[in-house]
């Protein structure tokens, strides 16, 4: 039903770039140079290609729908971003269609090619932690609107509505420190995960700005972090010649696993060992003594996402890629407080 | 676009009866006396009254899309009855708009309206608990088929997916009762939360099975259930001259709360006291000591409930109004384990 410009891919195999790069030098985006923007952007205007939205003028109706793509609707912090565009979507006059990656980077293009047949106005999507090849998405973005939230992507050129998860990682190492800790743990996700990457350069800046040596015995990378591989990453690190004094786990439930170990041995937390954890879950004020950790608004993630994306919908031509960061706040509490 | 037929309500009018008597003597619902039932059905043959799905065949077109209102997508027994939906509906080819009443009674009409301009083929309900008229919701059944799940309603005559409630609550106060307790408390809704009643029923059976009186002091109703009633609740049993030596809070966050007080007073659970809760969510095995809880399987339960919309979706001149019942578990841990 809809009128077929020359796409992507054909600008990509003309030129012999991958289809990223041609996406990304058309969005402008600095890890492109000049000198191929230009070359891209000539061939662009000679074949008439139609960038992004543009072709969004000659699809047959709007439909006043909005399509969701998660890793996990189980997730709490993302149940709390679903009810914010939920309540953003109705209040704006558009529908939702949620659906789910389960982490699977085959389901994730295919739930995005279902919201395009479905002929939806723009996406909302935080990315499955195993999207390593990006091009697919691309094409999709080439077609509607897209914004990511929650794990974003350098590499996809579009809108991007995150926590600051850089600064909120560095105030928490900082608080750390503060409290008298020097030989502060990590137990993080593999180089794939954006946002644990994101926290773990949080952690490295504020050790280096303390002058406190990184140790990378203790800095542990795990393939899926959860309160399970929390559990046992304590033990690792309870297991060497020297024991950290602060483990900061860049998940509540990976925290509250370490949690649980440490009260195993006895250790006294916070005095030995404190704990910081990430996202301000429900159990983190169950588990005893209760977790430090970052509250992320989730809410207020996913009310901006669809503000984010209802701009870009009613206004094609005014396309411009902006990260907006969303403060998530250090919330002290027995896991780190009155170390000493 | 869609034909009109004479409605509910028209026949309701001319017979001087209720919307929801009219629907329940059209669905032949039990407590719909016989005279009634031929009265109504008269009518409706007379003035070529279509029934419910009936009409369905004057639509211009199946979309492939099953709406699901829910009072609250944070709660995390939701998400996972979510969950269950969404994979489900994928897999036999529909699509999901899921929508949220935040439990009022008003949203929740507006939202089921939306779905009906959306032309959905089917909505699946579970419904807010400030629900008291459902006269606008029997409506909705007149359009679509609707299947309601976990909050169901004996008001609203169609198929029904929910958890074995009272013989679930039965089971956990049986529990109770073999490991010796004979005064046993019940933290419960409010008369007009169903699932409330439904477990406040299989506490009353065990108790009378069990020969064991029922004391109304002992008996605790709230208007919302939370952790932080919970707490007060707790408060409030210990306040009693002679103390309960077991409390059942129908939900986990308010078996958390109570457990929280119960250490407050370093009273000691289960001996002093055993607690039992009723949803096995995240932080029930956070929580110390661990809590013994009702495991409701939100998976199975969303899947079921989209199995039998599709099957009313697809068949709709075979309409009957069952209620399944999915079997909740009894997970024993440390909060009643081993209380002598």
């Amino acid at each position: 039903m809809k009128k077929e410009n020359i796409s992507l891919k054909q600008l990509a195999k003309t030129l012999n770039l991958s289809v990223s790069t041609v996406s990304r030098a058309l969005n402008d985006h600095p890890d492109i140079s000049e000198a191929t923007k230009q070359k891209v952007k000539t061939l662009a205007t000679k074949l008439n290609y139609t960038p992004n939205l543009f072709a969004k003028g000659f699809r047959q109706k709007k439909t006043n729908i909005i399509g969701v793509v998660v890793p996990n609707i189980t997730h709490y912090f993302t149940s709390t971003i679903l009810k914010g565009i939920l309540e953003e979507a109705t209040l704006k006059g558009y529908k939702v269609i949620i659906s789910e990656s389960n982490n699977d980077a085959e389901k994730q293009i295919e739930m995005l090619n279902t919201m395009l047949q479905f002929n939806v106005d723009g996406i909302l999507m935080s990315i499955s932690k195993v999207t390593r090849k990006v091009d697919r998405i691309l094409k999709v973005i080439d077609r509607v609107p897209v914004i990511l939230f929650d794990k974003a992507s350098n590499k996809i050129p579009c809108s991007q509505v995150v926590i600051n998860e850089e600064e909120a990682a560095y105030n928490a190492i900082e608080h750390l420190i503060n409290i008298g800790k020097t030989r502060i743990a990590i137990i993080k996700e593999n180089e794939y995960s954006y946002n644990s990457e994101r926290r773990f350069s949080g952690y490295l800046r504020a050790l280096k700005e303390h002058n406190i040596e990184v140790d990378e015995k203790i800095i542990i990378s795990v393939d899926d972090i959860s309160l399970r591989q929390g559990k046992r990453m304590a033990n690792l690190l309870l297991s060497l010649k020297t024991r950290p004094d602060a483990i900061f786990a860049i998940t509540d439930s990976a925290a509250i696993g370490v949690i649980q170990t440490l009260k195993k041995f006895n250790i006294k937390i916070p005095k030995d060992i404190a704990v910081i954890g990430f996202s301000n879950s429900l159990s983190s004020t169950i588990i005893e003594p209760m977790l430090t950790t970052i509250d992320q608004p989730g809410e207020k993630i996913g009310a901006t996402a669809v503000k984010y994306l209802i701009e870009d919908i009613e206004n094609p031509n005014e396309l411009t890629n902006k990260t907006i960061e969303i403060k998530g706040n250090l919330i002290i509490r027995d896991s780190t407080f009155k170390a000493y």
